[in-house]
């Protein structure tokens, strides 16, 4: 039988693909955690044959590796750059799972040696079934070019040609297989709907209505994208190779005074919770990370070579948090808080609290200019969209580095999208002595809500 | 977020979709089993409002009902037949779901009330994403159009309208969601593939090359059917409802003795057994009925009022048999012999035993012109395709009504593609009272490998 | 195979068992969520026969009948209660299970019709193997005896017959299968272990230290449990029928809108976060009720004729709610607010806080003779086992009932055992219009902790 | 909370447990594939810091290696033996997990570091509240004392000490819990029953009424055991260390025509099928091997270091086979025949048969004195209970070695229990080139059931 099932990873929004017929399947852009995919291919009665990576990822440690270590698949990747594993494919390389055929397209522009792969169907004609794009398309949005900062025009139009030249003549009945999904890093403007083909893209997607090529260029190298630094640890990897993964880390439960003393030994607490929970009741010097936020922030705030503890809601937190870190290479999970912070709280030991500021009481203080600092966390493209008047923008992931540019003494107030971000830099402050921090809940999802006035540009 | 999955059935190859946005959720097609629709609509975070029928269903028993008594959701298909339960609705009529919208085609030819549904994206244009088309159109094959036989041009030509003039015209870009895959009984030829665009199924599918109106009429009304008699029960259910199944049988352990007296009384014992094992070993009386083989020859040769007593290979089995029984219809799934055939053996029972007669000596008989009986029973279509010389040929679900044909004294040998349905035709003449039977383990397939000489037409 | 498996419900902390040889099994005080034992019991290729109730349970509704609509299995409880189902058995009955024979005996004290239900082993003897004491006898501890008060000394009588004159008679190797472990409302002092035999049992626990009947007597009539107004419910349900549960009720998503407008038509808003988070940002006029509480105390809060919308802190405590509701008789979950809280504060709605004070706090308050209440929760013993100096006492049960006894103009501080009853309470403070409201997270643990004086008695 | 669970391996019987309290959680005695310790740990919120073997295993790969690696976990055995990993523990060592206190007995007689731990609760007196015992105590049975043959009555004695003078006083309360349950080859005679005490054992347990020191000795040592040649790998690898298991083997699918050649490059087939689809068909030169009779056959007919290529049933039986085998240190599961025996049908390949001859037939051929050879293949002391006249008897684990024993031009019928060791005796005398080979299917049990004489002694 004939399948190919997608495995989201949700958080970073990744896609991959297994595909298979008969006795074969192939793997595109296998995550770390890799079982999932040779569980798929036992179900199926099928080996994995063949591993696929579209180009080398950034925002994720690829699982090629450990995939072949358990399946002996043979890994493929582009030419155009010097891997420490696998096999090149160029241009027209052709691959058979049985009755597929799986055709190489090289489709440079997101990195150099990004590569596409046609699915046709032997029994039905040589025209392009799907298509899997990589980093090149995506549905509603292209791929980021902000890679080669010197050689930026070079990079978006080789996107432009990838795109114009060898995805769009593949046919409007070609369905779209992207990397990334609604969420990811790797592009801003992605639909929230997972399904399209070339042709539908081709029709609405908004990037592909720029048809000149100079049009597209200026467009991309105008967009404005913030790298993470953690992505260079998966440059490192995804080229040089990973540290093997035979199981999950497994945390360990840790009393209250464990974990003090833990933190007093070099290790950062992580809390998981929501920004209520977090702002009811958190310890001293923590760092607020509510759990959906790990694959967007961790990368900016957290060092590979320190120990992790973790504060969570409820146990099964633990093991999600064990996924978004491993995926983006994050190992040092030594520990967490048995029973949360409600085992803190029984210990005895000092717990502090964020104060909370509704919308409608924010734009009050504005109108009355009362003395205080309005931070706002969000992307500066996020900023420039509608802002409350009179913020400070520090980026959130700047924050650490730019600390020094707000005054510790000045009643604070954290601002975001919607309020979890705000928790986070809420969380930076304190842990940098300041006191008078407060958390707009909502933030700037509620201002509106409420009918704040918003200044733009 | 956006969703939508495909819920496969096995054996029925019945394709159901759920697909959701924001907090609501509609499902396509629901089986009756319908738990699933329910676990993922709650892990999405929506509710089901809505269920559509794409048409009054003859192979399988519709789940709309259970799962609107789950759901509080509304029950929507065509208008042109007068069901006791649901809305109806027309050509243009359109259902928002978060930034989705549901657009009905009214697509009859398979059967006059089929509609098909449109999915667009407010976000992106008015272009079509995808289209539920129920039995109108399938990836490599379309609908059957042989339930009206005295207005059988007329319904061909009603397809081919439907086709060319509402679902082609969507466009090339257009995600196909068909109610049925590869191995239905609602079409031969489909492609194992099971995703496609109506770009590629215009490029690509065989019957769409009859552009010509006329063409494709002579062509479907010159197609061949059959028509189990349980597809009369699915439509009484279909259109008048079907009992509530609240929870799904679950057949009782049985030991040798009470798996004897329950036969005596009139139960069928039906061996879900391999064709090799029940060759080996089978209870005498009892109707062999390799598990995979229920959806498509149960209802040929199973009563909806007798007690039905499964012989099972291994435990598991016994659930994959009870989902196969309802998904048609069946529910007097009384009990099974508790450790299999194993069970009966030590208890002292009398079995029997089918000869097995390989390939090659089938073909050296054949040669020598022994006297005997090579019975095949394949579809007609199958057996014109290519036969061995001198064989009789009626069709396993027509067996039970022409064993009068047949010669019981005579040796015979039953036949068919693979094997599986040569074991339940060998189990049939058994029953009725033929002695000398042997079953073609391989059959057809092994025929071919083995370089027999074969006849067509 | 010979089996016997444990299902522990946790919150209500009930224990129930299927045991079962051969092709049958049997049940004992199944949960209404009855499902496991038929998958249990298919699993391992038996049919439940029969299904045992040891008593008329008043602190969850019983599954009998349900699962026997199931399976067919008859229901046996004692006679000495006239219900309205099942058959009575008595002193001496025996009931064959392949190898294993059931014997019962009358073991009244806790209810007059309790029963225990001994297991023998044909081919070892006619020692007990085991014994099935309902809630006669715990390990650690034993049944409660505060249902007559009217014949308070009777029944206490009875319960020790029941023990010395039938139960420890059984022998010490006697595996002890009670139907409570810690944690359930239905004993103060159970062992966390729950693993024990009848010689153990003789050995260490407490209770049975007291061989004399008449101090046993006077020592359960001096025992003080309290009985929540739900018990009423279970006894009537328990005795007559309850409503037949086919599937779970599942809450159906909804926005802070929707929510808001729920509660003005009188839906109660039960949040089921930590304490933390509760303090930390709360819907005016919502319940707190922490997930873990709801076995406990949602049966003295809230009424069986009205709408409960849920405030869930992750998706999956939503099932968790709706498994701990049916097992007490409450089923009207309709809705849940999506995205919990997050949702509520995007809106722009309003939301109130709680503030928090630490143990030292509370102490340092106290020592400056502040004037505040200092509203102590806990059950009658735990509060007479150790207290700070100037609490005023109301058991959370009675809250409710007894608001009109503080003064809501005065700064209140409530306090438990370790914050949990505590944020419950503050929550009920406020929706009468307390204003200031703070909550002792930690409250007793943490005043030990820190080493608060406490006095007693 | 405290817990204790018991993880069942089918085939093996073996029982291993997990005890924890707290944080801390301990495992006596894991297996091989020991992803489900972690697993229980997780979900209890504790840590596995301790491993105790009872004893050097014989039957089984241990897996506490494996398990200390993921879990940072001490391994701990007894002193009489030189282990080349984990700590030696001793007489009255004792061991606190939470509550929980373990106290360690030198137990030798099976083996001589034979170990038992002893668990008592702190807060209920120093009585024994249950207690492992590994290979020295079993319900219904003691452990084998056959391995040190030159000082036989010595460790017999020593049993005898170790459960005389060691566990029976703990005392009538003490919960059992050995490591192995019926069907185990570590003793022929435990109870199909799961639960006892000390108590229960004293009083029924048939070996223990061999009181008398002199008289438990002389039955010990008078006692057959077989010991299957893998026995000496398992020692190997349970003194010196067994490979790491990452994963578990995942045999490929091959074709016909793969498993043809594999064949001839010198893999072995095994097929996992029932005898009733074996007889019906099977591929020249494979062997046997019902699924559920590779724990106790598969080290008597399997080499090391040959591949072995599964033929299965059902998908299901590749993974569940794949357990049993890692258990007995059998990795080599190269791949396995896709879609089992169909496949092979349809190749054209041949295939083979085997006769089945019932119970009422074989005792007619008896009684005719018909000319063949009756090969009995059971453990010697079944054949001695009882026997059909005229038997030749080949113990099945010896039939590779004596095959030289029987005529191969003799008609041959194969007989056993049930039906299931007689198939693999078939295979096996088809694979050394006998002809006439046939299968008592039912052997003895069918025998009685039908009322055959049997001779005894």
């Amino acid at each position: 039988m004939m399948f190919l099932e997608k495995i989201k990873s949700e958080g970073i929004a990744h896609l991959s693909y297994i595909l298979g017929d008969g006795r074969d399947a192939v793997v595109i852009d296998p995550r770390r955690d890799c079982e999932i995919y040779a569980q798929i291919a036992a179900q199926q009665g099928t080996r994995i044959t063949r591993i696929f990576e579209t180009h080398r990822n950034e925002d994720y440690v690829i699982g090629s590796e450990d995939l072949a270590r358990r399946t002996g698949a043979t890994i493929h990747h582009g030419k155009a750059l010097d891997f420490s594993y696998g096999e090149g494919v160029s241009e027209g390389d052709t691959f058979e799972v049985g009755d597929l055929v799986l055709r190489i397209l090289e489709t440079p522009g997101h990195t150099f040696e990004s590569i596409s792969i046609v699915i046709t169907d032997k029994n039905y004609g040589d025209d392009a079934v799907g298509v899997f794009t990589g980093d090149a398309l995506f549905i509603g949005d292209v791929g980021r070019t902000d890679f080669y900062p010197d050689r930026a025009r070079e990079v978006a139009g080789a996107l432009y040609d990838s795109i114009f030249e060898k995805l769009l003549p593949l046919g409007d009945q070609t369905i779209l297989y992207p990397a990334h999904g609604a969420g990811s890093v790797c592009g801003d403007s992605m639909a929230s709907r997972e399904f399209s083909t070339i042709g539908h893209e081709r029709l609405h997607n908004p990037v592909l209505k720029k048809t000149d090529r100079e049009s597209f260029i200026d467009f991309k190298v105008n967009e404005h994208h913030y790298q993470p630094p953690y992505f260079r640890k998966m440059e490192e990897y995804n080229q040089y190779g990973s540290p093997p993964l035979h199981t999950l880390p497994q945390p360990i439960p840790l009393s209250a005074g464990d974990v003090e003393k833990a933190q007093k030994d070099g290790a950062v607490l992580l809390d998981l919770r929501s920004p209520e929970a977090y702002a009811g009741a958190f310890i001293p010097g923590s760092l607020a990370m509510p759990l959906e936020m790990i694959p967007a922030y961790a990368g900016y705030l957290l060092d590979y070579d320190t120990d992790i503890i973790l504060i969570p809601e409820t146990p099964e937190q633990i093991s999600e948090a064990v996924e978004h870190f491993i995926r983006i290479g994050y190992e040092r999970l030594s520990g967490y808080l048995k029973n949360g912070m409600h085992s803190w709280e029984v210990s005895g030991l000092k717990y502090d609290r964020i104060g909370a500021v509704h919308a409608a009481a924010l734009e009050q203080r504005l109108k009355n200019k009362e003395d205080f600092t309005l931070l706002d966390v969000r992307q500066i493209s996020e900023y420039k969209q509608g802002r409350l008047a009179g913020a400070t923008h520090i980026f959130l992931g700047e924050l650490r580095n730019r600390i020094d540019e707000l005054d510790p003494d000045k009643p604070t107030v954290t601002f975001c999208g919607s309020g979890k971000r705000a928790i986070i830099a809420a969380s930076i402050l304190k842990r940098h002595g300041f006191d008078k921090v407060e958390d707009s809940l909502g933030s700037m999802q509620a201002c509106k809500n409420v009918g704040c006035e918003l200044q733009q540009g």
